[in-house]
């Protein structure tokens, strides 16, 4: 027999697969399951009718480019309308600096890739996005985790742990971000934070990468256009690099993001999505362009916005009711995720069976920490599952939680008392 | 200003764009240029009707997933389709050795970061495709070129190459090959050369990577199926990773893919395009997948290798008429393209402004080469190009090598004489 393992990069032998991901297989594999795990849009939600008639009109064969291999930056006419939204979200920026991706998820990778060498530092929020974990975790990087506040990471212990990284001769490149709706947590950082962020890293001389997915889905009885303005807006001297998606405004099926970057990057990172795909899908990036020329993309927005909130609004209420006085959360002001936190006692990746038993799975906090934290924590995703799914799944949940803590319960009770009295 | 240089990888500073890529943009540029630059496939033999008509069926909105995030491993109807076409060609297989990939670009690139760690050394052919250069290239690998004979990679020049290396105390992790009608010399490797190649990679306790996407395009009236039967179709120990694509036979488009290896690399290779894009698109796997099962794949293929043929024979006749005496080439019996020896003086990087002057554009071949060679090589790629297009563009190139070959005869002719008589 070949010995496998013998053959593997350093890079191969620490790579680990997603607990999100892991999450779907037991889904695909389990029978009556309410889905609180991955980060799924609503494909209710999707513009079917425009996408089957924009698809029918790209197939004729009329332009044969459409089905063709493309320029590895993307469709120019997408690379314009990208353009055109960046300048929407305060941002104004040019064709030298965008570069469409396969998914956002390609972005992260290509960003480690030519940002970091094995043994660098990438500063990451505790918690943070697991697919960014993984992607820097495949260059070899070394992740170090900064706490958040109430309004995002915490620029005191962001400053002290540069600091110490710095005393210990690591090289620190850039600080990770989700401001807006953060996966997991679902919290902004705040106005003033971020501008104090861009200028901290001015002044240390790194760069920030602001990972936007869920800007579009704010929702309107708790934020505005304003708390969602991008980092990227406010960055007189280039310092961040700006990633966002079509995954959750449009569809995740068509893989199309972007990355906005100061002009030498992007060619670096252009070069660099060459080895990787040599181009994101000629028809995916064509219906994508075509859904933001007709307005299918603006039509979607409103809607999707209530659509979310509104199941925010079950998942609360629901859990309210089942767990108001175990679990607490900070209420999501939009995007996907609501983040809880369970009674110290219960680890909720040790649940996960319990909880599968009951009928419903979740993400255990623990796979967003890089510093081993979260054991008691949990994401919930109302984003896919319908309203009455939601009350439902919670409802299971609450179960799974009581059997939890009553079977943590009685072994301990049961237990000899200590032999002093 | 930011010096955004100080924060690149290593692997970043190394990077270089691709020569084919550039040549797309001179393409995209310029006015009436014949391209043979491109290994693009022609769009006219698309199946667009049925991609059309498929289509319209998966957007109807009855199937939610076909817009959602799927499992990296890709979509299983897909990967059945898949192990079916392995098994026609005569290399049965199981699910848990396949994925689909975002292109083949992807499997390489997936390869490369499983098996290379910076310094390790990837055999190539000399000529190689560049892509493969590019995906070991950004993994800081060393690649170590083997001279190639007419029936494909020389055995003894292979073995000799290991045996220095292992010298050296050089890690080799693989060989990589296209067997079949390589990309860029159109040659096959010889069935005995696949079956000593098995045996050599299994005494030396090497792999080998067998990048086959051009199998299914052989001309009828020089190859036939027994001549492309894949390495991995004889790897009894394990040996091969397989990658294939659609992109030659449906359409680049769609970037889908696969690779075909060893479960517990298969299973490393999921993890690694799991941080590289998540999974590959939804829409397009179900539109390949169901061109699979309507059998409008098969129905395609003798229709390709008629329309390929056709065009070869069309490229070889012009270059026959115009350039037979000063130009040579093996004739190719399959895929997209032909590889020319240019006489000895032209340099075929230097001439390009000369061909595009006259209207025409082509890939060097030093491109191709890891190890500088490659000078008077060039790549003509016969896929692309309507039929009279091929005519006249052999004719402009047939102008620029004779405009050259004048050029450098005439300053050597007028510079002064040796001052000894």
């Amino acid at each position: 027999m070949t010995d496998y393992d013998a053959f593997l990069s350093r890079a191969a032998e620490r790579m680990k697969g997603s607990a999100i991901r892991k999450m779907g297989t037991v889904l695909a594999q389990a029978g009556d399951i309410i889905s609180f795990a991955p980060g799924y849009p609503a494909p209710q939600t999707f513009p079917w009718a425009e996408f089957g008639e924009i698809a029918r009109e790209l197939l004729s064969g009329a332009d044969g480019s459409v089905l063709q291999y493309g320029p590895t930056r993307g469709f120019r006419p997408l690379l314009e309308s990208i353009a055109a939204i960046m300048h929407a979200r305060g941002a104004p920026t040019g064709l030298d600096r965008l570069l469409v991706t396969t998914g956002s998820q390609q972005g992260l990778d290509l960003v480690a890739r030519v940002l970091l060498d094995p043994g660098d530092v990438a500063l990451v929020e505790l918690p943070t996005y697991t697919g960014a974990i993984t992607a820097f975790r495949n260059v070899q990087a070394e992740m170090v985790g900064v706490p958040q506040e109430a309004d995002g990471i915490d620029l005191g212990a962001l400053d002290a742990t540069v600091d110490r990284l710095v005393r210990e001769g690591r090289t620190v490149r850039f600080v990770y971000v989700v401001p807006n709706f953060q996966n997991p947590t679902g919290l902004l950082i705040g106005r003033q934070k971020r501008l104090a962020l861009v200028a901290w890293a001015e002044r240390r001389n790194l760069l920030i990468v602001e990972d936007d997915p869920y800007r579009d889905i704010y929702f309107e009885d708790s934020a505005t256009m304003d708390d969602v303005r991008p980092i990227r807006a406010d960055d007189p001297q280039g310092r961040v690099i700006y990633l966002s998606s079509f995954s959750k405004t449009l569809a995740p099926g068509f893989r199309v993001a972007w990355i906005d970057a100061p002009a030498p990057l992007a060619a670096k990172l252009e070069i660099a999505k060459q080895a990787e795909d040599l181009c994101t899908g000629g028809l995916d990036q064509r219906v994508v362009y075509e859904a933001c020329r007709r307005g299918v993309l603006e039509r979607q927005l409103p809607q999707l916005r209530a659509h979310y909130q509104h199941k925010r609004d079950v998942m609360v209420r629901s859990l309210t009711r089942e767990l108001g006085t175990q679990v607490t959360w900070p209420d999501p002001r939009g995007g996907f995720f609501l983040w809880a936190s369970l009674p110290e006692a219960i680890d909720t990746d040790a649940m996960i069976p319990r909880a599968v038993e009951h009928g419903v799975i979740y993400v255990a906090g623990e796979a967003f920490f890089v510093n081993g934290a979260g054991q008691h924590l949990i994401r919930l995703s109302f984003s896919a599952p319908a309203p009455e799914q939601i009350e439902e799944g919670v409802a299971r949940f609450a179960k799974a939680v009581r059997a939890e803590l009553s079977a943590r319960a009685v072994p301990s009770a049961a237990a000899p008392r200590p032999a002093a009295r």
